[in-house]
């Protein structure tokens, strides 16, 4: 598909305004090499180029035939091409799942036709791909209204108008794409496949994409792992952030899962860098194109406006950054170099003597990079028409000497400038919290790079499995069984079916006890009436659950009710909550959280899909709003981070290991200085067929 | 200043090109009307306008002067401005507090020079201003390089090179400025001044602003009132929203009331739109200069890509904007013109083919702004550079037939098209997510209107005190009065000498009750062992007072222990913060927030500037990240909100009446159905003379 060596447009027009008429035009105008198989009844040839009448005629099978025939003839336009032996059709004609249910049963025909015919297809709905280095614009995008110019970028997108605009703002961005693809409604081909073939070719060093919706997370985790074993930097817009949430289940456990927030969890878990919106993502794709990943978080703002030097500064606080003031020797040298009425803390204040001394400039930049805790440098600048060449000259310079990265801020920049900085590979971002948003997504890669490098995660090879129809609770003692074998912590509880043995049981393991109703049928036992705590001696436990068990037969007189468990007490601490869940498209996910009303009003809770390795699961803390109480808020001591890190490991390995378990909630669990225990717990499995 | 008839510029260079020069060259460039005085004492003329030697020498007092002399010529030069009876000159001079404890020194001598000889000044080290109505260029800006064209929207910055940036970008917008004005130092005129002048200008229907820091916040609050009665919408960018939570003290209390947060709560309490950034205060601007303010917070979203339409009702849910459903009579109506492959939910999908008929569009944007539930509308465009005119054609047509807003999102728009669209006064943004956030701010500034027309807040008429060299605690009791006589609700508190009083209060109170140490040398009593909660008899009582006395004063043997408090304990419920503080830039200002891990973790708190009305209460509550704790969360009933709101209007009252108290803490202070009650009250005051 995306270097084929000869294309059939079937159903090609001559009228070059067409979207019929369009794809050959392109090819045609762009030099494409190959060779061109227009195929349509009416004509004999397309500007010289001989037509034939139908597939059948070709004189052989392309490698790849774009398909722009009414909806009506598609499969057997299919049909035909796969009998010719092509390999792959790229289909523009819509009327599909995006018409509704009808079109979701063409779709399910078209898919069967393709694989009946042994070909394979991307679309239907689509608006094609560019392969920018190889001449191959076949698509009828207006993007390719104009050359197409080959980049290190590839930009895959679901949606054909977004991903024009998308394209038509990294040209003017002098952004070069040497891939892009469209592909639509993804009966068969989705992006991922196309990005993780993508991903081998040399030329290319980024990777973008824009999503919709994801069936399969595997395949992104997958891809995520070959980018990051490639070294190349994958960014992703995905759209659905809040409308996933109100799709989600209403009960407020579903409504954590919200598949968004795993989508995110998993993204910053496999070290893909998301973007909130086209222009974020122009501008990390920008970034990561003339920029290595800085080795640290410290970045230095250079400026010659104080103002925009505390902007900038703000937001890298925002975001995570160091804005750290230089080493006494580096503020020396800067000294050296700098007016007296300029600032040689961060922002660095260079004032707009550098026009006159571009060395004041050029010189600030070079010091400030040799800074140990400096890592990567923003330049602020504005207009300078007068100094286009100058300007560039410095930053050429400047490009040539350091290793460090650095960025260009530069409002209503001369476009002489920008067009030799481009040049130069040097990366200029025309808004000033723009430029630290970009400087952000290169640091978190940097920081993602460094925890890939140090502890590789195992390679993805999981499979999902299709939601189960009903899931049934598993009994607390079956579950609790199930966790310990994983080395899960949890309070000593044991199940008792009389007042007596509840009386036994709780001597055994000393005062204060908990006691709670156990019935697959009452998932509420608060609600219930089925929860008793802090019993203080062998009469309270005995009337405690003689009570318990009355109440819940009042509850649900159908309920089965197998007894009571009767729990150790844990000392109260800090409260965390735990959680595996099965994602729709990534399949076991592990959660984790702070408990209380960090989980019950601000839904402060990570996701990670398994496995978590142990710096994964470190990276799902430091996302979590309240993290403060993890190192010790409110008086209370730092709670045993360690232990927390290996819970989350451990439930994601525990995850994979029973597929059949659909959900777990601990909550809350005690974490203190001493470790993590949890002392309540559901579990809910898959029921049998 | 503004509308000079006669302009002198003392120190004016032949050289264009020199900053010197450049005044004259724009104000001859721009045709300005009014009369002309270089003085220069190396010249006879400059461009054949007589120049003179020095500011006696002029035939009259001009209403403005230009000063671009050496900073040591600088006090000369205005005192003789003075005397010839100029009264006001714009001091490009630099040299001044910018760079550091000198430059302050030679600032107040020249502001004592200008007193002294009745000329305001605005500057020094600034670049001038523009009035563009008048063609008054009086600055060197490289903004000037092109001529200005005036236009409705008035801009005043502190800083000169992000200034100059901003106004090249808004030029680049086509967004006319009728004002620049950088006052640079700000001696003495500062941005304020300026912007409530300008605000009666009928020319000008926006003001905004760019601050990096603020000396007197009441003169901001009388200028947002001044333009929210003229229905001048008022945007401003203000840096240092982190710089200046590091800034502030060291203590958790004094960290909560940093003053950025004050700011911004300031700014919202009085319809002041904040911008974060150039490019947000431009597309606000954009906005503002060509809609009214919508009526409510439903927008519809009219898109041809389906995945632009999520990615902006994402932003519009995160910014609490509605994205409703449009009625079924609307959809109906929507239905017969869109094709059936379309949507007409909202987001409304169009489809491409209003390319072939453009009644689709333009039908489909009225027909949306029919239904009673949208506000305003956002139009969702990419490139479509061959239809520009037919584009430009239909939103010029609908611009006349609604009385709604709507606002074009156009990625990659064709320039003629903007060109079009911007003469017909039709806002279009550039980036997706932008357009969302941009109409986010005409929403807000409709709700601060309809707060504003439906309780007009009193003429802000405070004045700013000095802050205290040295604040005192005031005793409880006396506290305890002060507040009760403002209906300020507290529990039942007296002071006991002895165990024997202790007890009889507490048996006066019935049980349980608390003791508490009172002395103004044991600011945080927990700390000293002087606080028992919850005591159920008069034994009890008796012997806490005796231990926390001892304790008191095992802990500070200095400490002038004056007895205990006994206070009747209330019932636990959802815990609220109050307080108020003295900004240094606003004065009086009440703070609300939630209790607990809220305020200890989150900060989660909001400001206003006293006197708070009970609209501007209720937009503090809304600002909280917790406000679901108010609505009833976690099972309990919602907190009576007119007693809280109530709360913050008595204290806010209490502020402005007690302008020595400096700090009062009420926290917590228990919410629940039935009202609101303090059970911890801690006031500072100044310390006497």
């Amino acid at each position: 598909m995306l270097h084929p060596k000869s294309i059939a447009i079937v159903g090609a027009s001559r009228d070059a305004n067409k979207l019929s008429g369009r794809p050959f035009h392109f090819l045609r105008r762009d030099g494409y090499a190959g060779k061109l198989y227009p195929v349509n009844p009416k004509y004999t040839d397309i500007d010289g180029v001989p037509c034939f009448p139908d597939v059948a005629s070709l004189p052989e099978g392309p490698d790849l035939a774009i398909v722009v025939v009414p909806q009506t003839l598609v499969n057997a336009t299919i049909a035909a091409l796969g009998r010719k032996g092509t390999p792959v059709a790229v289909i523009f004609s819509s009327g599909y799942s995006e018409i509704g249910a009808e079109g979701v049963k063409r779709e399910q025909d078209l898919l069967e036709t393709a694989r009946n015919n042994g070909i394979r297809i991307c679309g239907p709905n689509n608006l094609g791909l560019i392969n920018a280095f190889e001449h191959v614009t076949a698509t009828f995008s207006q993007y390719a209204d104009t050359p197409p110019i080959a980049g290190p970028v590839a930009f895959a997108s679901q949606s054909g108008a977004f991903g024009t605009g998308i394209c038509a703002l990294a040209r003017s961005r002098g952004i070069g794409l040497g891939y892009f693809i469209n592909t639509g409604n993804q009966v068969d081909i989705t992006l991922i496949d196309a990005l993780s073939e993508i991903a081998d070719d040399p030329r290319i060093t980024v990777l973008s994409a824009y999503i919709e919706g994801l069936r399969d997370g595997a395949e992104l985790i997958q891809l995520a792992q070959k980018a990051m074993a490639a070294e190349k930097p994958l960014i992703i817009t995905k759209v659905g952030r809040k409308a996933a949430g109100a799709r989600a289940a209403a009960s407020h456990t579903g409504s954590l899962a919200g598949e968004d927030r795993v989508f995110d969890g998993v993204l910053r878990q496999h070290g893909v860098i998301r973007a909130r919106n086209e222009e974020q993502m122009l501008d990390l794709v920008s970034a990561f194109t003339c920029c290595r990943a800085p080795g640290g978080n410290g970045i230095a703002i250079i400026t010659q406006s104080g103002g925009a030097g505390v902007l900038m500064a703000d937001r890298a606080e925002e975001l995570g950054l160091e804005v750290p003031v230089p080493t006494p020797e580096i503020r020396e040298k800067l000294q050296d170099v700098i007016p007296s009425f300029g600032s040689t803390a961060n922002p660095i204040d260079v004032t707009g003597q550098f026009l006159a001394e571009p060395k004041i400039l050029s010189e600030s930049i070079k010091i400030a990079l040799d800074d140990p805790g400096i890592d990567c440098c923003i330049v602020w600048l504005q207009l300078m028409h007068g100094h286009s060449d100058l300007l560039a000259g410095v930053f050429k310079e400047v490009k040539a000497s350091v290793d460090k990265p650095f960025i260009v801020c530069w409002l209503e920049a001369p476009e002489t400038a920008l067009r030799q900085l481009r040049e130069a590979g040097i990366c200029v971002i025309g808004a000033t919290e723009r430029a630290v948003d970009a400087v952000a997504g290169l640091v978190r890669y940097g920081q993602a790079r460094a925890r890939y490098e140090g502890q590789p995660p195992p390679i993805s090879t999981h499979k999902n499995r299709q939601e189960p129809e009903k899931a049934i609770a598993v009994s607390s003692m079956i579950a609790a069984e199930l966790l310990r074998d994983m080395e899960i912590p949890l309070v000593s509880a044991e199940l008792a079916t009389t007042p007596d043995t509840a009386r036994e049981i709780a001597d055994r393991f000393g005062y204060p006890v908990a006691v709670k109703i156990e019935s697959p049928d009452i998932l509420h036992k608060t609600e219930a009436g089925g929860v008793r705590l802090g019993l203080r001696d062998g009469e309270a436990v005995a009337a405690a659950t003689k009570e318990i068990m009355a109440a819940a037969r009042t509850y649900n007189s159908n309920a089965k009710i197998e007894g009571v468990i009767v729990q150790r007490m844990a000392e109260p601490a800090p409260e965390l909550v735990f959680g595996i869940r099965r994602d729709p498209a990534f399949g076991p996910v592990v959660m984790v959280g702070l408990g209380g009303i960090f989980v019950e009003i601000l839904e402060d809770v990570a996701f990670g899909a398994a496995p978590v390795t142990p710096s994964q699961a470190e990276l799902m803390l430091d996302g979590l709003q309240g993290r403060a109480i993890l190192d010790g808020a409110r008086g209370k001591p730092p709670v045993d981070r360690p232990a927390v890190i290996k819970m989350i490991c451990d439930l994601s390995r525990f995850a994979l290991s029973h597929p059949e378990i659909v959900e777990l909630d601990l909550n809350p669990v005690f974490a203190d200085g001493n470790g993590v225990i949890a002392v309540d717990w559901m579990m809910m499995r898959e029921a049998p067929e």
